[in-house]
């Protein structure tokens, strides 16, 4: 609507731009996940980016001489999250997690039969002080939509005192090796009574060897019943002592991957460990809520890990900002499909 | 971790709480839309409002008594959004499109064989004045990460010329006559020529008598056509002109629905049309990334619509907060599988 | 922490970087806005940005060649932010007013005497289904935390029928001269009662002669209440009239500044105008709580305008990511403090 | 606009609705902090959020027997909000101190002479590939508008090797032993030399023995430093060892509040202590910039705290979403004059 409307001037040289035309999703009945990422991939604004996240998971899972740091925040165990990355391990598509301990908690009070629950119908998405005092008098916990009764947290903390204290001994361990033993407390829980459907994230792990990390782990039930412990026995966590497992494992990588659900500490623990290696990561999928405009680590762009050389700066990499519970599947279903390509 | 962890106190009468547990999503390569639709369902968060969207959704589409206003807002055309609404105008499912002048625009454009284009590769997520003003050189126009060539507007405009404004007559007429005018040039356009690959929005609504509300209309490329047209001829667009229509609509339902997606004038139109009528909607689903923390109507919950008589009060309802470039496929897809069935 | 870390490596030449170091903010008792402004200027991030929008707001009111166009999206009425608005027109810092047709409906409710409510002490952040299903029985709409009762919908509507409608005449007007009707009316019944402390935004535009733009006016009760009105009469509001006043406005510009408050339709038509005039912005600030990261306009970038002719490349331009109820009246305090100096 | 709008309803009982009207927030030059919250309180949406916040914040730094937690994420070091904190350590409105080992990185940094900078004014907004590759090979590290010089961390480093290491000793210590070590460091080394303005946030916290919790602090520069000094020495940090006396601090108050900048760990790690003492907090207040839809922590409403019994039910507390680098500044400066009062 320039001046020369009416006769376009001349079109210029073009460099910044390209010829990559934007075509029209469409969708359809009985129309299949890797239909629907291909439609995506016709797409703009987000919708292209979640293309592209399973693009480059799927190069990332594919190939064998990559290895994958998976970084889990949020409520994303409470969400029903938990089979997805438990058969990511054990598909071999996740070579360390980075977690917290409160999706720890959670996972293991799914895999001793305990459960978490769909908001009440009738409040579907009540969020007062009026009925959180309710759910108060009635001892139940609110994550947002996902409601857990307290008693599950009573039964955690006999499941900790019989089955994972009682071997891990009476001296400073290393945070991973404390997390390794609640896998194995959980797998062999599993094992002997058939309540739970899926043993978890943690009893995956520890079946399939990938070391879990939760630099956080104090921040959580799991780390409260720790200290706990600690008050009573020789017992405690060392801080430092898996950090060299993880960043030789870093550093012995021929090529490695980033895949981070969420912010926090995880995201920012699985990139940092590119601080201490003279390599970067190649290959980053981020799913996140957060902006960048706060400033904050947890929406930061990939590109900023750039400056500070926690990814290459031609690493292969992609955020897609909406809710992960929406993304992950999509994104793993997405991916999972290339790889049978 | 109260202090009678040990024994756990007697498990109180649960009024605020009750038993439908959460499961665990799982994903797989191969797997459907319905499938994936069906985990989210078993999930929390934001997967379970995608679950109870294509619910809700579905059976909007499915009852043959209720009308469907369909609001859309944002950049959905630009993102190629643009064939999945057309789709839903062929199929029955959308009785009034309320949308904004751009998403008309850009629609239009596309019908004349015009392209938008995606990001330049090398420069994914380049957000920075320095490229801008290059792309001001180059004379393309950025919409985040989706690129339009302007000479684009000077064939759009010519469409209008030639094919719309001659048609449209000397007189004030209702925004919704033009818009079906618009349609009815791009359909013809689209039998004369082979370019486009599907007319798209205002064509679809102009072949099935569709209604097209773009109660700012003058706030877009389209609206500056018009109002130039205005300077040299007797056209011009009555504001109030389409209201009746739309209102009688919602008047005439048996039931109704609203499904919105983004936020602005096209969301607040489609819920205020309730405050003429005696009754309200009974289904509603937006699809929005604005939080309802800013106080804005773009972010609202479909509660607080409640207070004012634009929902019913037992209306089933949901909003999914996350990138409708993504939702919106995601949606119709699984909404479209439930027809099926 | 490279492997060089025990010597550092000579430092390389820095172009992308200068030498402007962040300071400290401190606060104080006592302190006064402008002593916090400067803090913030000392700071980073959000801060920062409030800082520079204080600058650039403070230039555009001091230049005298300077138009300012104003946009106020949101419920920025009902939060009230409207004294803010009118004082600003008073003191001539606006020169035209792109709004909602919300907006004005509010503000002429608090002009006869009506009053906006906070929420329910026992209820600050209430906001679920039950709670709202009250507020519909007990007559009362909810915007967010802020209330307001029914009743004063219908005073407003005799406002219209007596003060309003009578004079505006039988015939399709320009939206701004129906606007302008409406300020002087809530002028006039400001005059004749005690009521209200303040006549508010549309008043003090009509007192000095500042044109209110409300492209989207069908889109609110003020436009429901001009839609049946337009059923028993021949009044009407043409979309287009006062487009070319706006235009010229722009166009006549020796210098020209954008204020927008929110996004939607108050944004883009303050900057779509620039897209048929040969200048653009020389100011631009806009407050907002949309991410750019949806594609929508609403949060887009000041960049991206670049990229379509709306602002100068070189345009002094700053973007304030944060809720604009706090933002508004921090801004323009530092602004016009400055004003001062 | 009911069917009776001419002829009011009766008014119905109104329980769920108070008659506090919204007044009109109105601001001049030279006006102070304290009236510009008056003004806040009059109006509504985040406004009256802030206004609460700060008489919240008010009333708990004036309590003498209520003791404080406060939680400190995000990159507020960095983006200027460093003296702030120290100083409400100073002046005795802090009782511990929960934050990451990020923030005192950045404040050991600025402790022995470094300094964050303004990014660069050529590029206000940039954020793209492009850009932060230069950055990389320029040695400089971006966090959003924030740079970093690589070299300052050598010099942190040599200090951390110089001044906490030779004496925190040879073997596992607390982490809040720890960051007392690094607090007594930054205060001598600003006592030796004339660098820094500030000796920051550690050295307060040492100097007025208030202490610092950073749960996460293996996830820093900090901690990474730690790491590489455990392998060379019979240092570490005990995860544990530093969490009675957190514990011990809350059961023992009469009253306690918490006062959450940012999410992340430091405000869960506030919140949990809750889980094992009988209380729960009297006082609460957050300002973030997540939202509560995500299901995150982060973002999670403050009611929501209250099923898990964190916060009393009867708590005074209060949310602001904002950008903390706008709202921090502004809530101390109104609570600081609150005091004086």
């Amino acid at each position: 609507m320039s001046d020369d409307e009416t006769e376009p001037a001349e079109t210029p040289h073009r460099e910044a731009f390209d010829h990559d035309p934007i075509g029209h999703a469409r969708v359809s009945a009985g129309m299949s996940v890797a239909e629907l990422a291909a439609e995506y991939g016709e797409a703009g604004i987000g919708a292209a980016n979640v293309a592209e996240a399973i693009d480059v998971t799927g190069e990332m899972f594919r190939s064998e001489e990559t290895t994958v740091f998976f970084g889990l925040a949020g409520a994303m165990v409470p969400a029903g999250m938990r089979a997805i990355v438990a058969d990511l391990i054990r598909e071999g598509h996740i070579d360390a997690l980075v977690t917290t301990g409160a999706n720890l908690t959670h996972d293991a009070i799914e895999a001793i039969g305990g459960k978490h629950h769909h908001g009440t119908e009738d409040h579907p998405e009540y969020d007062g002080p009026a009925f959180d005092e309710r759910l108060r008098e009635e001892q139940v916990d609110r994550i947002y939509n996902v409601y857990l009764p307290q008693e599950h947290f009573a039964l955690f903390e006999t499941h900790l005192r019989e089955e994972v204290f009682e071997t891990v001994g009476e001296e400073t361990v290393p945070i991973a090796a404390f997390t390794r033993e609640l896998g194995r407390a959980n797998a062999e829980v599993n094992d002997r009574e058939d309540v739970p459907e899926d043993p978890g994230i943690a009893a995956a792990a520890y079946e399939h060897d990938v070391p879990i990390h939760a630099p956080a782990i104090q921040d959580s039930v799991l780390g409260l019943q720790a200290w706990l412990r600690s008050q009573v026995s020789g017992f405690s966590l060392d801080a430092l002592g898996d950090m060299s497992a993880l960043n030789d494992l870093a550093y012995e990588a021929d090529s490695s991957a980033a895949f981070v659900v969420g912010g926090g500490v995880p995201k920012n623990y699985v990139l940092q460990t590119m601080l201490v290696t003279p390599g970067a990561y190649d290959y980053a999928v981020q799913l996140t809520m957060d902006a960048p405009q706060t400033g904050g680590l947890s929406g930061a762009t990939l590109d900023e890990a750039r400056s500070w050389g926690k990814l290459e700066t031609d690493a292969e990499s992609v955020s897609v900002y909406a809710d992960a519970t929406i993304t992950l599947p999509l994104v793993v279903a997405g991916a999972l499909d290339q790889l049978e390509r």
